[in-house]
């Protein structure tokens, strides 16, 4: 059971986002802004960082519902997201994502693991700084989100289909879309 | 220097802010509807909590920003903000707030380490669902304020003076007052 009171059948963010909408405002403001605006990143690569830096947390919530979003915009290649979830290393992505799975690594770890090689590294393979700017901030975002909900014990549904069907809406719809709602 | 190219002068998130603001928008409005919305704590309370996290984290910037605005709201009490840095158990705080900073320091590890108990503790001292969710949310989004700052190895001005100067500016002004425009 949740630690605070929370809609039924809501799962993971979706219960607490419903009850607090102040602040639900500006976390999926976040997180549209984050995976969906303007990047040299696609929005494939930022749910891959993402869904990489929940597994870290062992977030089971978060690290499902993205890599189910990141292989629905993966398409043909969606068996990159177990891939990297399993050793990225050995994972069949570019250097550039390599180095910054690396750098998000760190930042999940603590910000300050970040050394000036890890991103030498980085820009060597491509990265621009809106690239490691972003891969530093999804990192950060995703240590918050993934403790919102564990650190409130929210429901998360266990079995993998809920979260295939659910990925592959909030991959089309975007994180502003409320199931339910007019947007 | 940062890993990436900031504006030179800005300390800490104020970089990263300026030179992103699609992201920057929500990041300050998330701090403004959890640390001075409508709350069952105090806004002192809020940033004694954010203040403990981003100690715990080691993240010089935002400990002493935080630390700073703590001190200028407590007022009178402004000891109360390094007791509670240095050892909140033997500080002079009520057991509520006590048990809060428990709550968030497991938050600070990891999500799931937050346990019934604790939670049963808070309640028992008179928290509530609110204060329960703010203290959760407001230590997980330190984790990731904390996080972009140090992540991205920002600049940070090492004279106490200029955190109390700018820590009551931000006491006195909230989160989306931005120094030098018309907010």
């Amino acid at each position: 059971m949740a630690h605070i009171d929370l809609p039924e059948g809501l799962p993971g963010i979706t219960g607490p986002l419903t009850s607090y909408p102040e602040t639900a405002k500006h976390l999926r403001g976040l997180a549209e802004a984050l995976l969906r605006g303007p990047s040299s990143l696609t929005a494939a690569e930022r749910e891959l960082i993402a869904t990489y830096v929940s597994a870290q947390n062992e977030c089971f919530f978060c690290m499902n519902s993205h890599a189910a979003i990141a292989r629905s915009l993966f398409g043909e290649n969606r068996d990159l997201v177990d891939q990297a979830i399993a050793d990225f290393q050995r994972a069949d992505l570019s250097d550039k994502m390599k180095a910054l799975l690396v750098i998000a690594g760190k930042v999940q770890q603590g910000g300050r693991s970040v050394t000036d090689g890890d991103v030498a590294t980085a820009r060597a393979a491509g990265a621009d700084d809106k690239a490691i700017h972003d891969t530093v901030l999804i990192a950060a975002a995703f240590c918050m989100f993934n403790r919102y909900v564990d650190g409130l014990a929210t429901w998360a549904p266990e079995e993998a289909a809920e979260y295939e069907q659910a990925g592959a809406l909030r991959a089309e719809k975007g994180y502003l879309y409320v199931a339910g709602s007019d947007k």
